[in-house]
């Protein structure tokens, strides 16, 4: 598993540019190929006083393991300090444990030409996930139901610059909530075929999720590459759930991927300024990644952080403000020291609606995560309202902007062909290039183009209605719900499935809460 | 001049992040004091292959001063071969002629406490520049007034984000073309007490704007100091009129600042690609900043570069696109090394309305100007329609993102106070920072804070209404109109001001072309 995990990627940046070129003829971009530098935005100083106070938290403060006692007996075994559920560690213990943790590793997608590499200089993106409600195509804004995860799963299937397909891409409010995770499973594999992730929601359900993919890919593929990456949050400050740290116990013992994650609204899971929340988001994540290497050591895991400033007149959390960038900044460095991939970012924003607010937010957590080496981006696009609403207007609208950030990651070519001095000769002063040999020949892969933004001119648009972006939106997700074909699935497999779960669902009785 | 231009500023970056500190309680931030690192796209072997092709160009192909003889006779004199109107320039003479421009310069506010730094680790925002519309606060798209461009510069005077009340914040079409900038300058002068910039539209305007100075200023101080910085487009290709090297030359003679900037929708008026777009922006900027010293060495000027993309379906310029961003990047690292301040970035939007277009593409362009290094950003709030329309909304609405670009440009603290290992120990794991005493002292300081966008619970926003940006930005505008006071200034220089201008309006007939 190590060595697959650590697995180098064939190809290389070559590969990957071929996949994005033909992206435009919607295929799906690889991954993100970062050839960019990343801002760096602390000094080697401020980030060994990071580390250094991180290790001090660790050894003196210590963290809760709750419901746990397997969990404590590991931490003994493995050298810490344990007095009822607090777990003390001695300085550089978490930090040693993390070395086997690979630096990149391969999922596979049941479509071989979908498997993402996370890690390295990579970005793969995934869609919102989390929200009950939902803003539908109709406005309204209500509860989530299957049909409509059923509709983003279709969206993010469509979408060229989308690489993962995600997971609880919103509530299926409508099916139970001990039965959902199964449906929900479903909808990925069926419906979509990128890479895909699994429950968290109980341990056993984790087990659900792996069962399910032995189904899809084979039980001998399971058992020897990574089909899934799940999200494992820690609930900050310092505490680690017998239900999250159950899944990312089930996944790592199975060699699958988890993205520990600490959810902070900095000022209230974690100090009100950078610097502190930068300490105790590398605590966390350096236990939550060295417990991962003690259930086996090689397990994928990647470092996240979920990390936004809170509005103190009212409470809320706010989004795309400078602070969530300074510690996702401070956090992709941190986590490069630590040589694990980085998790951060997404189409963060407080708004209600698709509004100008959601685009000033979402677009400076969006830039802010690529320029952070962010390297899995978990929400990057749909969200809407704190997280609270899925939106398939803001999906379309912000993954038209992922592919914007497919280009600002590559570096312009410096060749004669790019510099272009014949161009220059051949319009020489007070001429224009519109018609020009050198024009010509590029013009069409040139410049990046939106496919729901509108270039029209003012009259030309005042015609047609004078849409708002929303409106562009809305017929653009109807429209791509229209096109919506699903990839070819092996008849036996889905029966297999459905059986599954039609067995799985007859087990218990229907809960909702 | 020279000596002043390259002045240090007193006070250094403490000044500066108090002046910030107050600009909560609506005083005006001085200048944005860069803490942070330039995101530097480009490496050394691509900045040569830039520079030396830029070198090829003019040396080959060279530019032309059309209309200009007294140009073309320095030129010669200076050491180039000037054939017809064409001038070809020997390797090196321009960069050699770049030397005597001012790393930084001080532009005096007739408030001494509003003057700003241009240069250096320093940014100053200033708003939209040129729109012949306005998209009114009732919702109307038409011809912009007098009384737009008043309410333009009162809004600018209430921001405590805007450094510099700019020039053209719109057309005044109500006024004749030959009188207007006369108008434009006295509101400048007598709404605002923050820097401004000077009239470019004919020579004998820019003379005129130097006059009203002097009045404002007094003559001593116009002379031994640096009162306006006016914008001077380049007409790419390679070609320089007599209408704007008219107002360099009179700007430089007079010791008072210009930005050379190339106007360039790519693929348009330079090539396709972005190197050969920067090839051609610095050839262009070499040229007029060489140009500015030869009129007067040590004369302020700045690197500026306007360039965006096209649509090449419609041939409309397209803004917030990742070829603008790249170019804008480099072009930075280009003025760094020939040490002159930078010009770029801006509110750039196509969108037709302030909605999430109009955010996406804005937020794009604010955040890459930060981290290129810009020191002098036009348009830095309320463009909209690709500039042809002014919006007070969207000036509201830029004009808050530019609050939290300030917090941006701030390196975190990593002091002890800042880590907050109390905090931590205080709260422990599983408990809750809003209530300690770290938080509490803090708090009020902590995080950015928008004053325009919607932080509410959904219940309570659908309450007020459901507002969307927009409307929640026209409120906004329409509240700081009405709390609007003008700046205490001598009722002598008013009076003088004005005498001034009704004998300028005598002097010719009305002409609105």
């Amino acid at each position: 598993m190590a060595d697959g995990a650590r697995r180098r990627r064939a190809g290389g940046g070559g590969a990957a540019r071929r996949a994005e070129r033909t992206a435009v003829v919607r295929n799906t971009a690889k991954v993100i190929d970062r050839l960019i530098p990343t801002l760096d935005l602390l000094d080697e100083e401020a980030l060994e006083r990071i580390e250094d106070a991180a290790e001090l938290v660790l050894e003196e403060i210590g963290v809760n393991f709750v419901d746990n006692p397997a969990a404590l007996q590991r931490w003994r075994d493995a050298g810490a300090d344990v007095q009822g559920e607090r777990v003390h560690f001695p300085r550089g213990l978490t930090r040693t444990l993390c070395a086997t943790a690979p630096r990149e590793f391969t999922q596979l997608a049941r479509n071989p030409d979908k498997s993402v590499v996370i890690g390295g200089d990579r970005l793969v993106l995934a869609p919102v996930y989390g929200p009950p409600f939902v803003l539908d195509l109709d406005g309204k804004r209500r509860y989530a139901t299957i049909s409509d995860f059923h509709d983003f799963v279709k969206l993010g299937q469509m979408t060229p610059w989308l690489h993962h397909s995600g997971g609880t891409v919103c509530e299926p409010t409508d099916i139970p909530a001990n039965k959902r995770h199964l449906d929900m499973l479903l909808a990925h594999m069926t419906l979509s075929d990128k890479p895909f992730m699994g429950s968290v929601t109980e341990p056993e359900r984790a087990l659900h999720s792996v069962e399910m993919c032995e189904i899809l890919f084979g039980a001998d593929t399971v058992a020897q590459n990574t089909v899934m990456t799940s999200l494992v949050n820690i609930n900050s400050p310092l505490t680690f759930d017998s239900t999250m740290m159950g899944a990312l116990e089930t996944y790592a013992a199975a060699g699958q991927a988890s993205i520990v994650s600490p959810f902070i609204v900095g000022g209230a899971m974690s100090p009100v300024t950078v610097a502190g929340t930068l300490v105790q988001v590398l605590a966390e994540v350096q236990v939550a990644i060295a417990y991962s290497q003690l259930i086996r050591p090689g397990a994928p895991v990647i470092f996240g952080a979920f990390v936004t400033s809170i509005d103190m007149n009212s409470g809320a959390p706010i989004f795309g403000t400078p602070e969530a960038s300074q510690v996702i900044y401070g956090a992709g460095q941190l986590a490069r020291r630590l040589a694990v991939p980085f998790r951060s970012g997404g189409s963060f924003t407080g708004s209600k609606l698709p509004d100008a607010q959601a685009g000033y937010e979402t677009a400076n957590s969006l830039n802010t995560a690529l320029l952070a080496g962010v390297n899995f981006m978990l929400h990057a696009c749909g969200w809407l309202e704190g997280g609270l609403v899925a939106s398939p207007e803001k999906f379309v609208m912000d993954a038209d902007q992922l592919g914007a950030l497919h280009r600002l990651a590559q570096k312009p070519a410096m060749d004669d062909v790019a510099l272009a001095l014949d161009a220059i000769r051949e319009v020489g002063p007070g001429g224009h290039f519109l018609g020009c040999a050198h024009t010509q020949a590029h013009f069409k892969t040139a410049f990046w183009r939106s496919g729901v933004l509108d270039y029209r001119p003012f009259e030309t648009w005042e015609d047609a209605g004078a849409p708002d972006t929303r409106t562009l939106a809305n017929a653009k997700a109807r429209q791509m719900l229209a096109d919506y074909q699903p990839p070819d699935l092996d008849p036996a497999i889905r029966e297999a499935l459905d059986a599954y779960i039609t067995k799985r669902k007859a087990e218990v009785a229907d809960a909702f809460a």
